[in-house]
Order: structure tokens, then C-alpha cells, then sequence
């Protein structure tokens, strides 16, 4: 989206992104969690924050319950409404990670085009698509927020899975298969998915 | 805002605002900069930010010349525009302070009752409102971006201070006054403003 004003001019500190990094001794990024309701997204982002909050990482949840009571508490789940939800997370989920946290965002976000404005607003690098995928029989045996009762009698519209598509990515970080792995296993992957791409080390002297 | 749609529940993990905040070794806030265009809320945040960087401290300066770049590059000057892009600064900056990073906000911010709004979101005790305070004479005379001189020509319409109202805060935590006080002064009441308050330490275990 191009800027809906002239006269904007970009105020560059002098304390830059890196400088927060080697404070924290960590990269900023966004491990992006999409999939089904119910298919763990949450869940897993939860286990990972805790297991790395132990070990002295600065992380963050950043959440689609959550989010909607405040930034997006205008939106609802037409598909223009979610465009525009996963449009202001993926920047907001970009401010987070500039700040050298590692952003652990649980979105369905169901269009691929939608994620990969998000992609661009984070940067190719600093962005982990990671697919939560269990198939939606299991996600409607789940059902821990009663939604998809409620989809299939009809009281929700434009319900994920339901009554509005989900696109799966098409080549993701990692996919994570929640009705075969368990939670200890999703989390192993994932620390070791950080660790090979250096967000668990301060950045290079060369950086 | 109410939430535009029902079916949605927050997620509360393990890991609390006071674990990050323990991490960090401060509590999150937000100081938030209000004044006209030129007053020196920007020079002031990056200041201050630099100052607070070399004591180890996590900052994130957040500004309307970068976020209308991204979050809000659909939106204009218009008075509804200037609402709706305060409110989403205001909620951004409270999950940026939520990760226990101090962030020095520098907008404008005109209206009263958008600042109100932006107060309710961050919590009353972390939101520390600066009044960057300088007569428009001041402000036209250092004109940085050159846009007193095209807000005069008539080339921007509804501009701060000569086509649009500012209403000053009624009680700031602090004001500075720039065309009085140098930048280290400014400076050295900031830091003293944070230390009083308690954000230059970890939260007490008591919370």
C-alpha cells in the first residue's frame, strides 16, 4: 500500500534494530503459526514462549483473540475484514520483531496472498511461515471454543473450513502435524528451526 | 471499540508482562510525546532513546512519519483519519510497552480525546504524556520538513496550528519546553521522570 500523504519523511535514530539485538543477545523474526481453528496454533505458541522465556529470551504472543478486542476491534471475518486484520497484524508484528523480540503470531490467516503481505511487511528473512496442520475432522473433535457446533448450526458465517477456504502454504519454514506429533516434539522443532537460522545468537560484528 | 464480532476468547499463557519485565530488568511504558509539527518531539525521543540505549535499556521509538508508511498508509490528515490512526498507534504502543520495552512515542496528536483513548489503552500508570511545548512562531521558524511554508501556500490543508486545531494536555507528566530548554535538559527530566516512576527497574516480586 503507498502512503496516503506526501510530506512524510522517515526519522532514521541513531540507535538502529541491530543495537536492541546485541542488547538482547537475539534476532528479532515473526514465526508465523497458520491453520484451522483448533489445529493448535495457540497452543503451540504458548509451549514455545514458555519453554524460551526459561531460557532468558525476550518473546512475545501476538494473537488473533487478543489483537481483535483492541487494534482490530473494528473488524469482523468477511473476507475484507480479514485481509485488513492480517494486513495491521503483519505490520504490527513487523514493529515488535524491529524491536529485536521474537513474535509469536497464531493467526488462522486462511489467504495465502494475506500472508505474504505479511511476508513482505517483515522481510523475507525475518519471517517463519510455520504451517499448524491437523485435518479438520480432528480440529472439529477439538472444537475447545465450541465454534464449529456453532459453524455447522449455521450461527457463524464465513467460517474457516466450513463456509470459507483455507489456503494451505505452499512451501512453509516447517509444518507441524498436530494429530500425529505431540506438543514436547512441535516445540523441539521449532527451538531448532530458531537456532539454525541464528534469531537464538546476537547478530554478526558484520551486520 | 466493542468487539465487532462475539465468539472470541482471550488466550492468557504461562508467561506474564511481569516475566519479560524481570528478563529486562525494567517495566514496560509508554512516554508519550504530544505537540506541533517542529516542537521537537521526534528529536527529543531519539535523544532520549540513544541515552537510555547506552544504559542497556530496551527503546523503541514509534513515529508517525514510519508508521504511516505501513499500519496506517490508508489513512489521510482528515480529523476521522487523525482519530483512527491515533487509535491504532495507541494500541500498537501498548503491546509494544505489553513485551516490557519502553517505548517513546512522537505524534502529534492534536485532539484530547484521541490522547484519552490512547491513556485507557496503555493503563493509566504507563502512560507518561510529555507536552513538547514551543510557540508556533518557534515551530514555523525551525520548519524542518519545509511544511509550514506549504501549509501557509495553501498546498496542505488541515495543518497543526494554521488550518487545524491543537488542543494542549490538561495535565502532563511532564512538559518541556523547547524553545527554552536545551536537549540535554530535556534529557535528564526524562530520565528522572522514568526513574521516579519505577520503570528503570524490575518489577517488585510483589506484582
Amino acid at each position: 500500500m503507498k502512503p496516503n500523504s506526501r510530506n512524510i519523511v522517515r526519522h532514521d535514530g541513531v540507535i538502529t534494530r541491530t543495537d536492541r539485538e546485541r542488547l538482547l543477545g537475539q534476532r528479532g523474526c515473526v514465526v508465523w503459526f497458520t491453520g484451522l481453528s483448533g489445529s493448535g496454533k495457540s497452543t503451540i505458541a504458548s509451549a514455545l514462549e514458555e519453554h524460551l522465556v526459561r531460557q532468558g529470551r525476550l518473546v512475545y504472543v501476538l494473537d488473533g483473540d487478543n489483537v481483535r478486542h483492541g487494534l482490530c476491534a473494528d473488524l469482523g471475518f468477511s473476507p475484507e475484514d480479514r485481509t485488513e486484520n492480517i494486513r495491521r497484524v503483519g505490520h504490527v508484528a513487523a514493529l515488535l520483531a524491529d524491536t529485536g523480540t521474537i513474535v509469536l503470531a497464531a493467526f488462522i490467516s486462511p489467504y495465502r496472498e494475506d500472508r505474504q503481505a505479511v511476508r513482505a511487511a517483515v522481510g523475507e528473512k525475518e519471517f517463519l511461515e510455520v504451517f499448524v496442520n491437523a485435518d479438520l475432522a480432528t480440529c472439529e473433535s477439538r472444537d475447545p471454543k465450541g465454534l464449529y457446533a456453532k459453524a455447522r448450526a449455521g450461527e457463524i458465517p464465513e467460517f474457516t473450513g466450513i463456509s470459507a477456504p483455507y489456503e494451505a502454504p505452499e512451501s512453509p519454514a516447517l509444518v507441524l502435524t498436530t494429530d500425529k506429533q505431540d506438543l514436547s516434539e512441535s516445540t523441539v522443532s521449532l527451538q531448532k528451526l530458531l537456532e539454525e537460522r541464528g534469531y537464538l545468537s546476537p547478530p554478526g560484528l558484520e551486520s
